[in-house]
């Protein structure tokens, strides 16, 4: 197994051996080696920082849906450590090469290709794929390199080294519809003069588990584990769009501005109305975006005139260019969804940054063109393009807003924090900044009570996770006892539940550490002040998780 | 001995007692008030947000030089405590009044002004003062209150609540040409609705000192020191510009973005050239910006036709608007200062800002038209305007760009880092963020040994000393053996010199203690990584003090 080490300011690279035995991967890759190299001084833009990518435990193994990729560095965003993981086909294909992570240092005057493949990596120049977006690029990129490569590329958003900038990953299409694109990494790739990763696994070969019979009985305990899961089948046939009905319910989709939890057009985006728009027009439900996949929660959504417009339209995307802007209509959200793939743009960052606007006469609820029309000031490069391409703090700063809905930097996810209390203890307390990945909490939503010690169990259990490549919607984060056997079959260990666990805290220690040398301590987790005085319609309520039971979290 | 609550949300002022022998003024009133009733956590520019006017420990006596007002609050640039501090008026017209302190919380949806009268104080509409720039404003505010008043302003900046706002402070001529300009506390006067504080001293009285001929005394003593101090002839006759001379000298005097330490122009903008055309266009030397000055460094420059163009062109505003952009002509460098002192922006946050675009090919050095155009965006408000009037930290983060000269969201003085490495350990670790007044240290400018110590003696005598509401161009920064008498003779007590020193340990806790809980760690002590890499030309110098040392400096 190795590592790939490219070093953009001389343009060279190097393959450093790493132990097949080591069980590091994903999130856990990403802690290790921004620990290990990492300069959490350096500025996120700058020569010193480094960008990882690193596929999980499992990557080219059968383990099912083990095929999320991890891209990590430090966030222009938050200032802190940050691993936003996608799915797609790379991290199998770079699991077949042997390839345990790719660790992206210095900087190119001109944009770079880095291609990687069985006979090994090189660096080509760029040429005519610069300013390209995401769908274009992938397109040059396949003619250049033949159809079968998964590729990771930037966008526009990257190039310019917005903040708020996603790495695209291919999905089983071919389609950059997949992004890492939390924390602005798109940004700290384009800061290195790197338009896109190619991967060609031609002559790859599986991984070979050390115990291959216990493998494969542990796969298929894992496998039947999911398709038993509990919101398997729904995520089949509705996709993500299914929690448009379960938020509006339970008070907590944001709905214009984080003013309202519930809409009253929340019919229009729910997922009824999503799969009525696909099977009229002739998109698709029940797609895979990982090769292998068991839920096959993905979609393909087409225009009115039956064309394909968006894949991956997720519930995060609904919920904050949605409901969040007062938009009932499916879409104009694909459509602002699709101009973020192309450009490089988070979605959730981009739907609490427009929604702000609102407090200064920018936005009215509702209005699509405008946030259409933003998003192509974006694209232009203007100078609200760039404020508004740089995250909702930087807009709350340039527009004097203070009423910002962010944490460490990140914007909010679409489960509100005021009525998903445990969850808005893992967006206070997470060293990602406010990510609804690092650790959900779904039970007791409006209690105040137990909320630290529900956020802390799910950000340990969520971390080791993070750390196999498997999908979040296989909901097996704490199914630990179906994970353990795997690692223990492929890596010829003797894990305990509680070795697997205790990685998981050391990623977090490790992520931790990070930020504390970034300057940012632990007076940062904060759920913003006025989401405990302002209360959230239609559960009337506020933020009150004790601050003692919020600083006690991490505490281990 | 009073303190004035101001609360902008509900229109109400209450008067609270302050006993009359607690030694707590200026910036240690800023720290005192801020660790009681300041949310750290707070939005600097939300309603919970407190901001604080504290005239220093002598005020309204006859103690020299000690007119000095601080202003203080969370600072929207960097996240943390932030006092500054100006000359004028104001200050003594406070004393007199028996004001400590006005605390203003809260937030008001329309204009306000703040009259503050022997009578009471009472809040007025601000009707067409909004809007007005500070020299405008100034003029119909006298209109209104009558001549003999003091007046905090905030200009068209300060009202649209960018990071990089100024509070204005009226000299003995009336204009508004003294800022409280760092850390961006006219923004947070503009979040409140205030636009303006008219303090009016008739009837008030000079304070009684506990021991009246102790007090002459001391002040006498005081006087000579000052009289007879190590610059005081030279900033009398030549204004701060003479550390033109003495920066470039030396090889401190950034030049083209922290390009160069020092400009081959030098002689177009040094004391000498400065002198000249004041003289030769009638402007004058020798002006002091405080009743009973002894120094007297402030200036007044006329345009090429013998107006008034601006008053108090300090070095900083020279080095950072002037060498700093490449620009080597006085009377552009003084028009920038008219406009900052006009809108309330920060000259020094300014030149960084305007500095770094040239990284990104938006500024071309000498281009004085494009700089004054830059203001004239801001004045605008168009969003480019609105980026560079956040600070040099969003500007970067704007337009892409890791070579940012700040420390803890503050744009570095001019006095160059990396050549004058006591100096900027106090950047590094001030918890005001890059604050050339927060502690110098003016020796052994290019050694890395020893400045730690020289730093944290430096910053503790100046946080003391910051409290008294004494100009730092005293020189008595050190003297506290000068200091303490006066303190004692006014006060009734009997400090020593090590008492007196306390009070600044204590304060600089304190401010440690608020940007703890506002998340900002010890690990934001950092000159920007950078400078500890690229020599700085004449000297070639990187910065080189040991982080061991900088992280050891505020460890008492």
């Amino acid at each position: 197994m190795t590592i790939l080490r490219v070093n953009m300011s001389q343009k060279t690279i190097s393959t450093e051996t790493f132990p097949k035995d080591q069980i590091i991967g994903g999130r856990a890759m990403v802690d290790y080696l921004l620990s290990e190299y990492g300069s959490p001084t350096a500025h996120p833009l700058s020569e010193g920082s480094v960008l990882i990518v690193a596929p999980g435990l499992f990557a080219g193994t059968s383990a099912p849906m083990s095929g999320r990729l991890s891209i990590g560095g430090k966030s222009p965003l938050t200032g802190g450590i940050k691993e936003a993981n996608a799915g797609g086909t790379a991290a199998h294909k770079l699991g077949r090469l042997g390839i345990r992570a790719i660790m992206v240092e210095g900087k190119s005057e001109d944009w770079q290709i880095l291609k990687v493949t069985a006979q090994g990596a090189t660096l080509e120049p760029a040429g005519d794929i610069k300013g390209q977006t995401n769908y274009a690029a992938c397109d040059k990129l396949r003619e250049r390199y033949g159809d079968k490569v998964g590729i990771l590329s930037i966008g526009p958003a990257g190039e310019m080294k917005l903040a708020n900038s996603t790495v695209g990953v291919t999905d089983p299409d071919g389609r950059p519809s997949r992004h890492a694109a939390r924390g602005g990494l798109g940004a700290v790739m384009g800061a290195k003069g790197l338009k896109a990763i190619v991967i060609d696994d031609t002559g790859g070969v599986p991984r070979k588990p050390h115990d291959q019979e216990a493998f494969k009985a542990a796969v298929k305990a894992a496998t039947e584990a999911i398709k038993n899961g509990p919101v398997t089948e729904a995520l089949h046939t509705l996709g993500t769009a299914m929690w448009v009905d379960a938020d509006n319910e339970r008070g907590s989709l944001p709905t214009n501005n984080h003013r309202l939890g519930s809409s009253e057009k929340y019919q229009n985006i729910n997922a009824t109305k999503f799969v009525e728009l696909i099977k009229a027009r002739g998109g698709s439900l029940g797609h895979g975006c990982l090769p292998g996949c068991v839920v096959r929660c993905s979609t393909v959504f087409h225009d009115t005139s039956g064309r394909f417009l968006t894949a991956a339209l997720e519930y995060e995307t609904i919920g904050m260019l949605g409901s969040n802007l007062g938009i009932d209509d499916l879409d104009a959200i694909a459509r602002m969804d699709r101009k973020c793939d192309e450009l490089g743009i988070d979605t959730m960052e981009l739907g609490n940054t427009i929604g702000i606007l609102n407090d200064v006469g920018l936005f009215a609820f509702g209005d699509a063109k405008k946030a259409q029309s933003y998003l192509e000031e974006i694209e232009k490069g203007t100078p609200m393009g760039r404020i508004l391409g740089s995250g909702v703090v930087v807009t709350a700063k340039a527009f004097g807003i203070d009423r910002v809905p962010a944490v460490k930097g990140l914007g909010l996810p679409a489960h509100a924090a005021r009525s998903s209390k445990g969850w808005a203890v893992t967006y206070a307390t997470s060293p990602q900044g406010a990510d609804h990945t690092a650790g959900g909490v779904a039970v007791e939503h409006l209690s105040s009570e137990g909320q630290g010690d529900r956020s802390r169990t799910s950000q340990i259990q969520m971390a080791a996770f993070d750390s196999t490549g498997i999908c979040l919607f296989t909901f097996l984060r704490a199914a630990t006892n179906v994970i353990v056997p795997m690692i223990n079959a492929l890596y010829g260990v003797n894990w305990t539940e509680e070795e697997y666990l205790e990685l998981g805290k050391e990623m977090l220690r490790q992520e931790r550490a990070f930020n504390m040398k970034a300057g940012i301590g632990p007076g940062a987790d904060r759920i913003p002040d006025w989401m405990r005085k302002e209360p959230l319609p239609p559960t009337n309520s506020v933020f009150d998780v004790p601050q003692e039971d919020i600083d006690a979290v991490l505490n281990f």
